[in-house]
């Protein structure tokens, strides 16, 4: 057993026992700390930061010297995959991503290329490399990729949305050519993720940030469907990765989720996660679900809310602390310190 | 019996048998209407048709005449009651509502004064009165309000929120000055309802729109426990006028909803009807839930999912048709006669 397999994090998702819970944030690497900022300031744009796999590599690591995280993420972005599919991705200052070609027809979905994941996304591998041979020994790497259904919304309506309209009518009155779409970018990502392991990644984890505004019939059509597949893939070409699933806003649906034979669930903070836990059983490990807006008030609160996560999940295996959600910019960087001390101290069993 | 008891609408809402599925559309009186848009421009700013009776008389009917609907809503917007509370509230076009003196502290809180429903909202009163007497008869007018969470949420960060980081902060940090500002708004949204029923509303419902951002700790603290509190003042001050309680996002609470003694849930489309009626039972009517993104394809789209919504509630009493949110302002008038005549269709029993 390695190092990494011995890890509290791999530990956690395989369900066995920890002397304590682990802890890792997502978008841990980000703009609230200062570090980050700094480099990301001499790279240049968002994406000038994640093309470069030296400094993706020097900001994925920032958070894990700051606070000792149990695990690292790779630093990057959802959109990668649809970029390196020639939408031409592009990010405008206060108003997120854009598509500068947003897919419209079934014709732009059947032109759409199948990237070869090291070629293509070359620097992702680079840097998935890079942070492997810098990480300290025994902390774990977690690689990722959005969801085909979420990765689709922005596709298609071309940058953030408020009713995803454009993206629903798709799955609503051409079916097919959504079903064609989801397949495609399913496959797509199964290839990056596994792309990612072989690069070095330890776990991998899929996004699905719109999962929660689709109808039940859609959700399952569609957003389910797809990540199933992916997992699937996985299972053939790297079977001992733990893969872990995170849908916001998608809580009814986590026996399904389960159904997928993913390792672990993300669970957003409107779930208790006493109930997520009786829920999946002894199935899948939890990750989760402090709400990131807490980190917003005061030490104290912090403290108490933390707490309160971590008895929501009890005694037992399979916790993976986590926020129910990325952490915000404007996050006090000494907030974070509360809340890792926190975890550590009250997790801890004799 | 009057003809209103026996309106479709409010059978419904009794569990009731009918002939037919009622149906009316949350925001029916809106922009997607040029008859509201050509009323709109003839009465300036969004406020200043919202404060004149007769023309708010004239928007709510629109739709009745055009669609035939089986109930009509007040025009009005949830924050009319803050707004008479001294916060100032002013829209901005594009970006929403929002409040030019935000509520920011326990002393603003403290210093909210409890406005008098008949004085410092005579203007509503009065559009519910015009509306009553101008309505056809037989159908049934709603009256209605935001939630104490919801509306609170405007008043304390100034405008719409993404993280709710300050509302969810004081809920946090400062709960007692929170519960008193929810038990404040729960006082003043139960003798605005009230008064809005001596004025003529025949049912009234109340608008979760954020309840669905919360943990279930602080939803159940907050959210529901206020509105729990305004449904309660209602059964002493109007006992036979059902109230609907809706929430976005707020389907797993939807047991917890019912015990509030309400008369009906409105049910977003991200939950089963089918499900969601096993859940409550025969306690409340359920109302919904097509997505309004529905109304943005095609007619046969419309058609196919408008009879999924039937079909998914099946057989059996207690069902009023609606949308799972407000109706989008881009949404083509003909859709809408396309939904209604499928409602009518597809739901006739023999």
């Amino acid at each position: 057993m390695t190092a990494i397999d011995q890890s509290l994090f791999m530990r956690a998702l395989r369900r066995e026992p920890v002397e304590r819970t682990p802890i890792w944030l997502m978008r841990q690497a980000g703009r609230y700390l200062p570090e980050y900022r700094a480099t990301r300031e001499r790279a240049g744009s968002f994406l000038d930061l994640a093309g470069n796999p030296e400094l993706a590599c020097e900001v994925t690591l920032q958070p894990i010297e700051r606070y000792g995280f149990d695990a690292a993420i790779l630093f990057s972005d959802i959109l990668i995959l649809p970029h390196v599919m020639g939408r031409g991705l592009g990010f405008k200052p206060g108003e997120g991503p854009y598509f500068e070609r947003p897919v419209r027809s079934a014709a732009d979905i059947d032109a759409l290329p199948m990237p070869d994941a090291n070629e293509d996304t070359d620097y992702v591998m680079e840097a998935v490399r890079l942070i492997r041979s810098a990480l300290p020994q025994g902390t774990p790497l977690i690689g990722f990729a959005g969801s085909p259904w979420t990765v689709a919304t922005y596709m298609i309506e071309g940058r953030s949305s408020k009713d995803f309209a454009r993206a629903k009518k798709l799955l609503l009155a051409d079916p097919e050519a959504a079903g064609r779409l989801m397949n495609h970018l399913a496959d797509a990502t199964a290839d990056y993720l596994a792309a990612q392991v072989e690069a070095g990644a330890d776990a991998l984890m899929i996004f699905d940030s719109w999962g929660g505004v689709l109808s039940p019939r859609l959700y399952h059509a569609f957003s389910l469907a797809s990540q199933a597949r992916i997992v699937e893939r996985l299972k053939s070409s790297c079977p001992d990765v733990p893969v872990i699933l995170f849908g916001k806003g998608c809580g009814q649906h986590l026996e399904a989720l389960v159904d997928t034979g993913c390792a672990g669930l993300g669970v957003d903070w409107t779930l208790d996660l006493s109930e997520a836990r009786v829920r999946v059983g002894d199935k899948v490990a939890l990750q989760g679900n402090l709400d990131p807006a807490v980190l917003l008030t005061n030490p104290e609160v912090i403290a108490a809310e933390t707490r309160r996560v971590l008895d929501s999940f009890g005694d037992g295996p399979g916790h993976v602390f986590n926020l129910g959600h990325g952490i915000t910019p404007d996050v006090p960087p000494e907030h974070v310190s509360v809340l890792v001390e926190t975890v550590r101290e009250h997790s801890r069993r004799e």
